[in-house]
């Protein structure tokens, strides 16, 4: 029996999806390194890539991306069961309602390539019917002829994104479509493990990336920006938060010990994309935080992460901060279904133990002697 | 780094919950021998010890049981989400959806004992408020007056049960209350420990339960005795079953190495329980198909395991086979709840790692030359 509290060091089974160099800052999709993967390619030949193994051939993607575009369609039964959520729920709260309402018309099967990409496909539609919705709007219908991120910004405002947005917006889901087992990758895991269905295993990983400490960091980080409002008050700003006990939001991971290399690349991303005063705004913070978090724990170099410059980036592709992690979600998907399919092509139920600290031989007594 | 596939032997946390003895078939919930439980309590008496730690005096037992019953009650808004969802599906599809409704009414907050008692509570109404729908019959109000096991047979029916069955499937749930670190709780915990809310973690949960590795069993062991029919059948069914490479439903367990100790007790309230054809069935087909395995596999020897005789007790207590495994829920719900406060009150985020097997410095080559 091996003791490892959140089961740090344990190695759950081998994987051919995606390495990270928590030491060198690498980070690798089937052998490909994320920067040229970012650099050059669509959303669509990573997710086939992250599924498949290889990377497609013309032909291989024209059908593949004909078959993502055919799914990105919802049943209007799935449209009301959005319009009967109310509209101040949480966006996660509605997608994981929204994927687990689409599996209750699905049977209990063996998760497979068609599921992971009626589900990816859809994810985006959901997002921006239930954005629309809330804001008084119809949703918008997808359009066949815009790639995944391109769709996925006109079916939230009716009107084809600015190239560059698109651009910085495709970007982004490549570099955050798989990392490993994170929380929510390794929930879905688990799941797929006991033989449940696709469905099931991505309602799962939702519910996973819902947290604080998984995905839900990148609003606050601009909340933070915003807050800070101008270069010259971060130090101070920072240095109060510290002083207060409160957590500086968009710093450190788990896994890195140098910088993450999604950061880098989404920040190169923000230099071009975003707002002059809020890229510079956002460099401050970060030399400014990480000058400061040295002084507070001098024994360990911290890092802006990937959520620091990724609100910077979805907020200028035109998100609303409370779709981040909705975003993160369509982004992540990818990975999600890309572990459940190698989960149960040589599946093996999860299921750890736990160390009993409790009582024994307690007595059972009547009520009225209690 | 060490490599445990299925984490098995992997020990994840401290808990004073529940102590399984594998060796010794024990169970222990809080420091008391699930026999004691089962023979004399009730299964809100069981729910308040999962929960607190000690068994309720009786004013703190009345003060508990009116708090569950006042969280029976389900909204209209839930009860139309359900009337839109297919009548053929699968019932823990819908009180996976079900609880995700009620969720995102809920604020982001840290689980707390609140969620528990009304998640628990809300669990059969639902499950009766479907079943009633798919019959083409409106849902019935809980009634106040019943306990929590008659309360779920009157809600499906509309009659009061003959007391014999409300005190097997007392018996049942609290049998079913909780079970270590089973890949539903397991999965709760892992979603609780990204400080997500606790009805993502319960419709996690759900969504491990539904696998056939973990919750599905009970209803393809009623099938199997269907099939078998009668004693003297057991022994050709069964050895073509394994002749043809078919796993055998109801029989072994990862944890235990002796009999599950709730198998034993639940066989004690089947013999009391069920029809005097259905019990001499099933001690046949299980005497049989013990001896039988021991012949395929006897380097391990196999038993009955709690799907086997739960199938005959719920059968018994009058619920039909896709209810089991939605029972099987209503009972671990207390053990998920349990679990998730247990994790959030000394938490640490549950991310383990996986060992990269795949390729690596693959470069891009563009599309035309693929």
């Amino acid at each position: 029996m091996i003791t490892a509290k959140g089961l740090e060091g344990i190695v759950v089974d081998d994987s051919a999806i995606c390495k990270i160099d928590g030491n060198a800052g690498r980070l690798i999709y089937r052998g490909y390194d994320i920067h040229d993967l970012a650099a050059s390619l669509s959303f669509e030949e990573v997710a086939y890539l992250l599924w498949n193994g290889d990377l497609p051939n013309r032909q291989q993607l024209k059908e593949f991306e004909n078959r993502l575009v055919s799914q990105r369609i919802i049943p209007d039964s799935l449209k009301s069961a959005i319009r009967n959520l109310r509209s101040s729920s949480n966006v996660l709260d509605v997608l994981r309602t929204a994927i687990s309402v689409l599996g209750a018309e699905m049977p209990l099967k063996r998760p497979d390539l068609d599921d992971a990409i009626a589900i990816s496909a859809k994810i985006p539609t959901i997002i921006a019917a239930f954005d629309r919705i809330r804001n008084g709007q119809d949703p918008i219908e997808p359009r066949r002829d815009l790639n995944h991120a391109a769709n996925y910004l006109y079916m939230l405002t009716g009107r084809a994104a600015d190239p560059a947005k698109v651009a910085a917006l495709n970007k982004y889901m490549i570099l955050l479509a798989d990392h490993g087992m994170n929380s929510s990758t390794f929930t879905a895991r688990v799941v797929a493990s006991t033989w449940s269905d696709a469905y099931s295993a991505v309602v799962a990983a939702i519910c996973a990336l819902k947290g604080p400490l998984h995905g839900g960091a990148p609003a606050p980080v601009l909340k933070m920006l915003q807050d800070i409002g101008t270069p010259e008050r971060a130090e101070e700003w920072i240095r109060n938060e510290l002083k207060s006990d409160r957590r500086l939001m968009g710093f450190g991971h788990r896994v890195y010990r140098t910088t993450d290399p999604r950061a880098q690349i989404l920040k190169e991303i923000a230099e071009t994309s975003a707002p002059k005063n809020l890229i510079e705004l956002a460099k401050t913070v970060e030399e400014t935080g990480i000058r400061i978090l040295q002084e507070y724990r001098p024994q360990r170099k911290l890092y802006a992460n990937v959520e620091f410059y990724s609100a910077v980036v979805m907020h200028s592709a035109g998100l609303s901060d409370d779709l981040f992690t909705a975003t993160f979600a369509a982004s992540r998907s990818i990975g999600w279904t890309a572990n459940i399919l190698e989960q149960v092509a040589n599946n093996r139920l999860i299921r750890p133990e736990i160390n009993y600290t409790g009582p024994l031989n307690r007595k059972v007594v009547p009520i009225n002697a209690r």
